[in-house]
């Protein structure tokens, strides 16, 4: 890549980190930066640090706070704990304006393979507050993927001594799709935990 | 948007920015950034702003570099102009390793539709240059497109009294495509500009 010189170089290397991002898209990226005016690219560049500077886990979900306790553990009915694997799992359920409750964030899910144990992730903190009494439910939200539903399962078999209500995302037929396209082991599941209607 | 705190938010509308980043993209960006560690987001805002700091314009051929003239002016062979629109063509054209000359990038091309004159881009200095003497050969190679032809022509038209050579790329059937799906108007100038082998 010497075709470029020195600081073009270095930011399109920095752009290839993000997510799926390739070198020729990084190089796209890098001369919108360029044909920025300075102003553009400072903000842009402030607000790389500052979401490292301001964003930090609330203390008692784990959900990105820039206080101590996050808005919704300020604010919404303690008797619900909706658990998830990440922060970005709590804006997709948040989108819905749908649940009135809290959430727990696990930062990550059980998975032996990758040695991740049950004591590498948030479920202590969670046992915590369900054994403070507030809570009637927990609602386990983690992806239907194997190492969340072992994470699902794990979490409500160490919830049971605490009589506390656990639930879990319902799965199935995704709303609007097609029988004929559906993979057969969500259309397995979906036949095996059918609902009367 | 209200489901991020605001560093967040801010910073996904700067990843929205970039050329064809939706909000779904920018929010992966973003999360990539709140991952990664004080250090690696330091150096990613940095490169931003070393961009536009440390990268102008050559005073001679107007591509990008750290100094006044940059080192394609520097070392190369000045008898053969290669003219193009942007910095990025002289990337295109490096990658090759095949063309020996200097570049005079024109910093867009001439369209009336959009108010762009030949006043507008760097016309003149080309005309200078080659003034000058020492040039033997000037290579358009501007887009093949509308714009692109208009500007070819309009400046092989002011380099004639300059008694200088003028080429371009050629037009034709790309390399490895099929004829039948190459579109009528490539399929019309390749038979048109047929050659003799």
């Amino acid at each position: 890549m010497d075709v470029f010189i020195e600081p073009i170089a270095r930011l399109i290397n920095e752009f290839s980190r993000l997510p799926g991002v390739g070198k020729k898209t990084a190089q796209r990226y890098a001369y919108k930066v360029i044909n920025m005016t300075d102003q553009e690219a400072k903000e842009f560049a402030d607000a790389i640090q500052g979401v490292k500077q301001r964003v930090r886990f609330c203390k008692i979900c784990g959900n990105f706070t820039e206080d101590e306790v996050c808005d919704i553990c300020k604010t919404r009915d303690k008797g619900t704990i909706c658990v998830v694997k990440e922060p970005k799992d709590v804006v997709a359920l948040e989108k819905l304006h749908e649940f009135k409750g809290v959430y727990h964030v696990l930062h990550g899910v059980i998975d032996p393979m990758n040695g991740v144990t049950p004591n590498d992730i948030k479920i202590k903190e969670l046992l915590l507050r369900v054994g403070e009494g507030e809570v009637k439910e927990v609602i386990m939200a983690t992806n239907p993927d194997v190492e969340g539903e072992a994470t699902a399962l794990y979490i409500a078999k160490c919830l049971k001594p605490l009589g506390v209500k656990v639930t879990r995302l319902s799965r199935g037929i995704p709303i609007g799709s097609d029988l004929e396209y559906t993979d057969e082991v969500t259309l397995a599941r979906a036949l095996l935990e059918r609902k009367e209607i």
